[in-house]
């Protein structure tokens, strides 16, 4: 197995890639750092071109998934991956509005993006796509999850061998819903920061197209589409402020990326979005730098429920600084039992069950609406990106118990009688 | 909280309720068994005058949800609660159909739809928004599983109060991604079908609206949205054979009524559809009926992993039986060993993860084609319902473990190694 280069046809939009720091060029390869400055590459596209022909028109007559947005997209086929990603709903959420005391409050909810219920649907098949493109016959990643769900999945249905690396200690159903797929599946006795590290390894030795490693400019422009969604859902409008969890960093800057090359072609009147960033206190690199005023991120050893996003060594957290910074939006983190608060009042309000990375977004959410950082005047998106049935360990114990009863209606009547009285003693608002 | 019993406004299509046995009409009120005779009621529509307006370019100008189809709905509001529920995709199956041996294989895959990810999202979401139209509070139902998620969530976004009964022996993931959304749970020790008497009780003493009881007769015309949106996804063209689970029966019957819909009113040329059930062998009374040649049901106690669709006494058993033998159509069922390999030949090969009753109906698929029931040629549509992460147990020690590794590359080189022995020793095709 060996990694075919092929340059990009005339059907592309992109013409290579290029370097985030010193802007050197590379072919369209499957790399992803610089060799002079060992900076990230980035895809680099021809968006004059594009704005010459591309209208909301014929983005709204493509198909119902990102794949509508392939124009913005670095693959070169007419027929990429497609099994109906992205295009998930923009809920107008006033019950949660209500409660926060804002009055325009949108939810992106990517708790069930197909097919494995997370955000990473986007990125991986736009990944595996481009691999099948440059030739790659094996793909991989280094997961904290939701990616290796995902990379397994789409690898299935495309007939690409897989071999993924997550933590030991993630939670059962991310592992479950992984080796349903029939992949190898590496459990590492390591943090994801160690994984990701023994995964840059791999790849150098095994010529295996890594999603999030040399597919990685590829890879991450797919998040790019959470951000074009938004504005077509909106009625082809920018928001005033955008809510997204930080991991890497990585999600949070192609959001406004998106946002930027529509505003670029000419899709959407230009308007500042003001956009914030939320991590989980127990891994909260980029909000510490944010706070204390550095531009550089002290990495951190993780330690938070919220696994899918403890990433201690953020590959792109300097730009999410930058981007939050010069936005004037914010950064902020909330601990543990905030997070399991914010999951149990998303759901409550709006039927929305998340997973800890959503609980964390709601959570901060609240905080910054707190600290009066969201106008409520504002329109504002908070991004869910994952779904609470893969993390249940983490709101067990915080949700009550079914009142188990006898089949009759006497022993239902006593139940009710029974929680209706344990309401009236305990019930609280929620999270206030 | 009393229902509150209006008539329906000239803005329905929908004239009121009809016996399916003895004809008997009724207004549009909470209720669903006839007076005279004790049989269902269903939805009576002008469909004579809906076929004078009714275009497929009006269908496609709609949301990108089941609303789509509001004209077919008994609903009398423009602004159904809408939370993206269907529109899931229609996906051209072929690896799963190179692995049986069909050409044309569809997944209609309902394991990611919205918000609950099972097939009840489209009912519920017809039930509640009718439960308030009718003056409803208080919504409840006796459910295996996802429809207590889906009536949760739903409710929740709604603002509704909910109480739900399941039997106290389901799925964690089934408990918990109902508890999360603060209803009361009502845990009942005895099966489904004993959950259903107990709840018919409550409905006649509590005026609650129990959506697959007094609502039943709205709640099920949701399902077919599952019918409409195979037809369009088509590209405006019926199937020639379809496969579906059966639990109650219901879900099969509507989505047969669905296409009848489209045909009568013009939206699709006339073709018949071959319709095929599929049921566990622990919970087969339908499937027992249909081989031998019987027209009336008889209950079962449910003994299988199946637990969605584990419903021994099927309200709708003799109406599924008549349409799978008028359609030229088969029912059969395999065993829990068959459903746990269907959901991995699915994963395995579609990327698709569902839950047991997915299971059941992709067995019962390959056992149909083995048996030449169904001809490779035939435009085959298979109905997945519901998702895999919700019931974990099935499947877990049936997958195989990850590999657990120091991070380090010799010890990954060591366990590749490992692996691919592994895999040469133990190797076998999928099912076969
Ligand atoms: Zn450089
Ligand atoms: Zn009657």
């Amino acid at each position: 197995m060996t990694a075919t280069i092929t340059a990009p046809s005339r059907q592309a939009n992109f013409t290579g890639l290029k370097c985030k720091e010193c802007g050197a060029e590379y072919e369209a390869q499957a790399i992803h750092v610089c060799e002079y400055c060992f900076g990230p590459l980035e895809v680099k596209y021809d968006l004059s071109q594009l704005a010459k022909t591309i209208t909301r028109q014929t983005i709204e007559a493509g198909p119902n998934s990102i794949w509508r947005y392939r124009s913005f997209l670095p693959v070169e086929t007419n027929t990429p991956i497609d099994v109906g990603t992205g295009m998930t709903p923009l809920l107008k959420a006033n019950r949660l509005a209500r409660q926060l005391g804002l009055k325009h409050l949108y939810i992106k909810n990517d708790a069930v993006n197909m097919p494995t219920l997370s955000f990473k649907d986007r990125v991986v098949s736009v990944a595996l796509t481009r691999a099948q493109e440059l030739g790659f016959t094996t793909v991989s990643c280094a997961s904290t999850g939701n990616l290796a769900n995902s990379t397994a999945a789409i690898a299935a249905r495309a007939g690409l061998d897989c071999c993924v690396f997550i933590p030991s200690d993630l939670e059962a159903g991310k592992v479950l819903g992984t080796l349903i797929y029939g992949p190898t599946v590496m459990a590492v006795n390591g943090n994801y920061d160690q994984v990701n590290r023994l995964c840059s390894e791999v790849a150098n030795t095994h010529g295996w197209g890594f999603v999030n490693i040399n597919l990685r400019p590829y890879y991450s422009e797919g998040s790019k589409t959470l951000g074009y969604e938004v504005i077509e859902q909106l009625g082809w409008e920018l928001p005033d402020h955008i809510v997204a969890p930080l991991a890497s960093g990585s999600l949070f800057t192609k959001i406004y990326k998106g946002f930027r090359e529509f505003i670029e072609v000419g899709l959407v009147a230009d308007k500042a979005v003001r956009c914030s960033g939320a991590q989980a206190l127990g891994c909260s690199p980029i909000a510490s730098a944010f706070s204390e005023g550095r531009d550089f991120i002290n990495p951190v050893k993780p330690s938070t429920i919220a696994k899918s996003i403890a990433i201690g060594n953020p590959a792109d957290g300097v730009y999410a600084l930058d981007i939050a910074r010069k936005t004037n939006g914010n950064i902020e983190s909330v601990n543990d039992d905030e997070i399991v608060a914010g999951i149990k009042l998303l759901a409550e309000t709006e039927g929305i069950f998340t997973e800890t990375a959503g609980g964390t977004t709601i959570a901060v959410l609240k905080k910054l609406v707190e600290a009066g950082k969201i106008d409520p005047e504002e329109k504002t998106v908070v991004y869910i990106t994952g779904n609470g049935l893969k993390t249940q360990e983490a709101v067990q114990g915080y949700i009550g118990e079914p009142l188990t009863i006898e089949p009759k209606l006497d022993a239902f009547e006593r139940a009710l009688e029974r929680s209706r009285t344990l309401e009236r003693l305990e019930w609280q608002p929620v999270l206030v």
